[in-house]
């Protein structure tokens, strides 16, 4: 079956591209806005997009009437944001922050989180959360037009903060931290399934 | 604990990386290279950047060395690309292809896939991929220094290819996809283990 995403409308076109590009991971974004409010909000198309310097970009679509959300907002502002991991035992709350609540509402008191000052930048830090990433404002890149833009923000991770015992041997152990990650629709997986799989790293 | 990735060399800051940013989809590229040959190869810094336009980006690294690696001189040839969808059925030739043959070989013979013709572009589809989209490259960040440059390729998504089945009222099947994502180093998980959760629609 061929399907042409240009000649679709935003919300046909959005439930098929989240059902191709799976498992995905939440950047689960804090930032600070200029009335002082603690921001907080979900985010699944998200990646790497180099190891050093370390850089990583989201996007933020707009409201559904075209208008910025707050965390573009923001960002435009301040210029830095938190990328926080999202694990199980953080979900609901996760899921909370995802309410569109006005700008002057706070996310970190509507979903009972703890903001923790960040040591680079002015958006918080999640206390909660096992890995929080301190980011600088690079470059944003826009798509779309009135009323789908898509705003894809990168930054550069200036620290990171990993709970204690969750670093072995220089990496984040992936069976204790229990990230979940977004598939198609309101379905999300766990990552307790896992297998290894050596990568090859010679020719044949 | 609190870690500058400024201040580590390139090995240790990936491997740090990669542990945060999970679970992550797998854009498994092919392309033709400017000797003909079918390039076929998985990066996970992939997300997608809009969905309308249908826009999606992912990473290339540069070859330890830091020459360039076969899909990024072919994107930058021929314009184009492709992105298949791994699930787990296609997990073994994915991890054959991600090994460094020599431009004049093919992935898709060397893993025993099967080259199909694409619709709108030059690069092959994977026939035996549950999903594929045809893509335009669209523009490429470069970051980072020799050797360790970063190109973020961008492409626009200009046809889906879903296999019969697998498109249940508009949206692709996870439960039927069976897709897989990668986590911190050489570990790798299944989308079996699902939950769902209703993102909440309006402000409380």
């Amino acid at each position: 079956m061929k399907i042409d995403p240009r000649h679709m409308d935003y919300r046909d076109a959005h439930h098929l591209l989240i059902g191709a590009i799976v498992p995905r991971p939440i950047a689960w974004v804090s930032t600070v806005g200029e009335n002082g409010v603690f921001n907080l909000a979900p985010f699944s198309f998200y990646a790497g997009l180099s190891v050093k310097p370390a850089i990583v970009g989201f996007a933020v679509g707009s409201r559904r009437d075209g208008s910025p959300k707050d965390t573009l907002r923001n960002v435009l502002f301040r210029k830095d944001f938190v990328i926080n991991v999202v694990n199980e035992a953080l979900q609901d709350t996760m899921n909370t922050s995802a309410t569109p609540f006005p700008p002057e509402v706070s996310e970190f008191e509507k979903a009972g989180l703890t903001p923790a000052r960040a040591d680079l930048v002015k958006a918080p830090l999640v206390a909660e959360a096992p890995v929080s990433m301190e980011c600088q404002l690079r470059q944003i890149l826009e798509f779309g037009e009135f009323p789908n833009q898509s705003s894809f923000i990168i930054g550069e991770v200036l620290l990171m903060h990993v709970k204690d015992g969750l670093l072995v041997n220089g990496a984040i152990d992936v069976a204790q931290l229990k990230a979940i990650g977004r598939l198609e629709g309101d379905n999300y997986c766990r990552t307790g399934d896992r297998f290894y799989m050596q990568m090859p790293r010679n020719s044949l």
